[in-house]
């Protein structure tokens, strides 16, 4: 592997290019990003070797770490203009319409859709960290689709890049994404919003959100540019989500007014398999 | 100051106890909680020097670390008992009810209505931590109504242990709370909840479940026996907050049902402020 060239350079390719750097030092690294201002700040990073004025066809892997709706017709586009060798790689968070997208493309062979499961509430190339993606799980989506020789050397990338491989079907992997990241995201939005609109004018927020609130609320400072098209790609799953976890609050709200605390208490007490889930403690 | 009796012997009094072991090294430390197992566990962990039998009324001050459903019997109780320079401070998460079920107490000046804005999801002896105080807030309720001379050493007490003193009407305290805390819980439980019931049977959860989620679940693993009394004491501001919290949501459902995936973009946006409110970044 000789060259990667990589299409957005936020805080996912520029994470993928710091560590590609370290791990494959020999590895030839172009980048590019319609905002002129990531692009300039990813070289004066060293995130990349070269700055391309347009998305290029030519090289081994050719990395897609742009928003999830400009991801069909990029692949699209790039699969007409590259050659035999090339595998376009994917990274973005929903992965049912794009698979459907690409289904019957006759380079559709060229293209692996993946999905690392790794991130933080900044974006830019400014957020991009070199071990974002250490130890971290990668999906997979149609890996039967893909040339078996060209996902070889993907394969031989994210291994260098110690990432942990993992096999799903896309409408799987969208139904399960569905719960444990947008429900999280939209959850964590709608809560800084009712403090907001709450305590606008008032500085006490600044004391009294303790550690507790601060965790739950990061996710809100993610961006709606990137967060819009995930929940429109995956809008039936989400909505799902969505709709049970409303039902949940609004048990929780009847019980409460009720003044019926020992069900508070028992739906308290219910989730507390969740730290066996997560495996932490 | 020669002594310090802690009841209740948590994450809470036990952080206590190893602060002021630190700060003062000289303070005496007895320790009551009818948990004989955390009772055991704080001897030997070394955060008291004596285990008493039943909670003391001797001490120059009488820390309350218990859950708040117990703190107005608790600290009546032990105010009959008292002598004159012994000042009762308590710990916990909501205000209001407690202070006026003491507000015509005749020993009412020998008692500090506080709250440190402190905590981890995690509960018992072995949760305790040093330096969980170090540099929080410390939210103290109708301080024109303890003794000057009594404050004054709760003051030294708190310096030592670098927390910064706010003061805060109880209702107001309340509150606030309900929206930066109690929300935040019941938000994080709910989540939790809702992925549990759609996935207990899975173990894809494990893999796919990345930081984002767990940050906003954290919370979840939260006691159910120290919450259920919060929300009970805190119920007509927490039903305030979790109905403007729902309302949200169901706006948020409502735009993508309807597929305005522009207005969806709005709503994530308007939580922008959030990145400036925690002054975080």
């Amino acid at each position: 592997m000789n060259n990667i060239h990589i299409i957005g350079m936020g805080l996912m390719g520029g994470s993928f290019a710091l560590a590609i750097r370290k791990a494959f030092p020999n590895i030839r690294l172009t980048g590019f990003d319609k905002n002129q201002q990531h692009m300039e700040e990813s070289l004066y990073l060293g995130h990349i070797d070269e700055a391309s004025e347009t998305p290029q066809a030519e090289a081994d892997i050719i990395l897609l770490a742009t928003p999830v709706d400009t991801l069909p017709d990029l692949a699209k586009n790039l699969l007409e203009k590259i050659g035999p060798t090339t595998l376009i790689v994917d990274l973005g968070s929903t992965k049912a319409s794009l698979c459907q997208s690409l289904s019957s493309h006759p380079k559709r062979a060229q293209f692996l859709a993946g999905h690392p499961i790794a991130g933080t509430e900044n974006a830019g190339p400014r957020a991009a960290k070199e071990d974002l993606l250490n130890g971290k799980v990668f999906i997979i989506c149609e890996m039967e689709k893909t040339d078996l020789q060209l996902k070889g050397k993907a394969y031989e990338l994210f291994e260098g890049l110690n990432l942990k491989l993992r096999f799903m079907d896309p409408d799987d992997h969208d139904l399960h994404l569905a719960y444990v990241s947008h429900l999280s995201h939209i959850s964590s939005f709608m809560l800084g919003k009712t403090v907001i609109d709450k305590m606008k004018d008032e500085r006490h927020i600044l004391d009294m959100a303790g550690s507790g609130f601060a965790s739950t609320v990061r996710l809100a400072k993610s961006s709606p540019e990137m967060w819009t098209p995930i929940l429109q790609e995956n809008r039936e799953h989400v909505l799902e989500a969505l709709g049970s976890y409303i039902a949940r609050l609004q048990e929780m709200e009847k019980s409460m007014r009720e003044s019926d605390f020992e069900a508070v208490f028992q739906q308290i007490k219910a989730v507390a398999p969740i730290r066996e889930l997560l495996n932490q403690d």
